[in-house]
């Protein structure tokens, strides 16, 4: 199952890795390729913790590959390139999002959809192309070829980029792709947590009317006052789901656990998208006369490629949207993992990697 | 549930009902309303034999409204034209499909999709604005709005264009809705029936390359050598199956009964589209993961609106397209039911109304 990195690249690195799947996170010494040709080394500042890291760390899924480094929304400043990078220079604010590779050939990656590149090497638990592991962003540096590699405008803080490069371009490209992120159409929010909170502020930024959908009610307030919804929606209540009918031109549904897809159909207009960016351990029962009927669609989207998530960076620059976060030090991450399987987070943990992962 | 057509319209009608769920189709008189300033009569000379009227004399979907005359494929010969029709004249060869009415008002209808309106009336089993229940094509006269008639192009034998009324449209309209019939796709059609087989023609005229996709061996030869396609596949045979995988960008599903939705989805390609026509009973179980990995996506689609209709059929003329049609007398229509219901015809029943209903 590959070669472990601990002792075979010549980059001595430190972190945080899970041993098992009990998930317990704690320090670990490996190490880091040289920088090649094509690759930028830098310094990780900060690092969101995404859920997977969750479902990986305790592997959930069952793909997981002991030790796991993980972190995929990993902030920082350049600190060597190698010597045909063109688009980065020592100090520089770049990013690393879920993955570090791909084939470069294929329909996907001249499509600049490498994530879905059949051979994409993903930034955690992936293997490199030398046949080590990888590790993620809960560490001290990071390597990664330069077409990986994206640059965070000045005007932002590295801290609120981290979470983009996953939350955010999971929300900003079905938004786009769909072209359901645009005046004139009105569309709904399915949960409102680390994927949620963002695809509001991304989709009222791109003119669309958005209603966030909840189990909730008390995240009406929060929806909209803080996150500037439109409306809201309590997806239990049989009236308020009446009312609702036909009137989306889609939805994006970011809730992993299983849940009634039907209404949700219901809800959508002829045309109408449902768009899928949580997994749920369980297929999705769908009736196919409703879809026949309005010919709506149901759709799965996961992150995004390269050159989308930089637009996406540059346009969240502009639009001055940020994520919800609550940084956290190195030494509080097992608490944190424990805060995240409760949904205890308003809405995303970043570690201040740089300043606490040295003293942890 | 709405007056009977029977008495209560002026103009005298005659054709075949089934009068209970049994499905046994037999004379029946009833009435048409005198023809509207709107309104173009004309006389039947063609109608399809649809799988849907199958269903609907047996009751199948529990919404039939007896006595069911049934016919959505219906060719004619226009003998009367209300005072402000502008479209049509008498001697006109035209069609009318699934529905004969909608709201004009609504969304869908202003965007040339009077099939989603949710005020549209089908051309049988439907409520008239009236009142009455609606009658379909097999029956002598036929009375419509002429927003809801077609005109047949000249050189398309009326019997040739009947099944395209449905059938064609059924096929023609994802084609193009999903980008998925032009040069460089490659698609699969899933069910060579009434459905698939035209799908066939319609593909390959629009220039995509197409593989049909049957548990049927026996239908190999005449997939490619007398409909045209490029390619053929054993649905269950997994070592097709795995040489398929990642391979088209969309897939018309024709199929109704219960099938296999999981193999379908692993053809596709990054971004590909499998399209549902046929209603199967149950709901489908679709696992999510696929569908995110590569922003897969399923949707459905039936028939198509009135401009898209038209513009079908001047298509299917351009291209010498024609459905593969047995034409059979109205007193052979209940042999033909059965035999539809076991698959036993290449590839759509048409009753030759106009010589052989009278005599019936």
């Amino acid at each position: 199952m590959g070669n472990s990195a601990e002792q075979v690249h010549p980059v001595k690195a430190f972190g945080y890795a899970a041993r098992d799947s009990s998930g317990h996170l704690s320090p670990f010494d490996f190490s880091r390729r040289e920088t090649g040709e094509k690759d930028v080394q830098f310094e990780v500042k900060y690092c969101g913790i995404c859920h997977s890291d969750l479902h990986f760390i305790k592997n959930d899924w069952g793909f997981s590959q002991y030790p796991v480094v993980p972190g995929h929304e990993i902030a920082g400043v350049v600190t060597e390139v190698g010597k045909s990078v063109t688009k980065f220079k020592v100090g520089d604010h770049v990013g690393v999002g879920c993955l570090v590779g791909s084939c470069r050939t294929c329909e996907s990656c001249k499509d600049d959809l490498e994530n879905h590149c059949q051979k994409v090497i993903q930034t955690y638990c992936g293997m490199n192309v030398d046949g080590t592991i990888t590790y993620g962003g809960y560490s001290d540096i990071m390597v990664c070829d330069e077409h990986f590699v994206v640059r965070i405008p000045d005007s932002m803080k590295l801290e609120d980029a981290a979470p983009l490069l996953c939350a955010g371009i999971t929300m900003y490209s079905p938004l786009k792709y769909f072209e359901l992120g645009k005046p004139g159409k009105h569309i709904g929010v399915v949960g409102l947590g680390g994927l949620g909170h963002v695809g509001v502020k991304f989709a009222k930024a791109l003119g669309a009317k958005v209603t966030v959908i909840s189990t909730s009610p008390k995240k009406e307030k929060e929806a909209l006052e803080h996150l500037g919804a439109d409306s809201f929606l309590i997806s239990t209540d049989p009236d308020q789901l009446q009312a609702a009918m036909g009137t989306l031109d889609g939805i994006l549904d970011t809730v992993s656990a299983a849940h009634p897809i039907l209404p949700l159909v219901g809800m959508l207009k002829t045309n109408g998208k449902l768009i899928q960016l949580g997994a749920p351990d369980k297929p999705l029962e769908i009736p196919v006369f409703p879809l026949l009927l309005g010919r709506k669609m149901i759709a799965g989207s996961g992150i995004g490629g390269l050159k989308e998530t930089q637009e996406m960076l540059d346009f969240a620059a502009k639009h001055n949207i940020t994520p919800d976060i609550e940084v956290i030090s190195m030494d509080y991450v097992n608490t944190a993992m424990e805060r995240l399987a409760k949904n205890d987070v308003k809405y995303r943990f970043v570690i201040d990697v740089a300043n606490t992962l040295k003293t942890a």
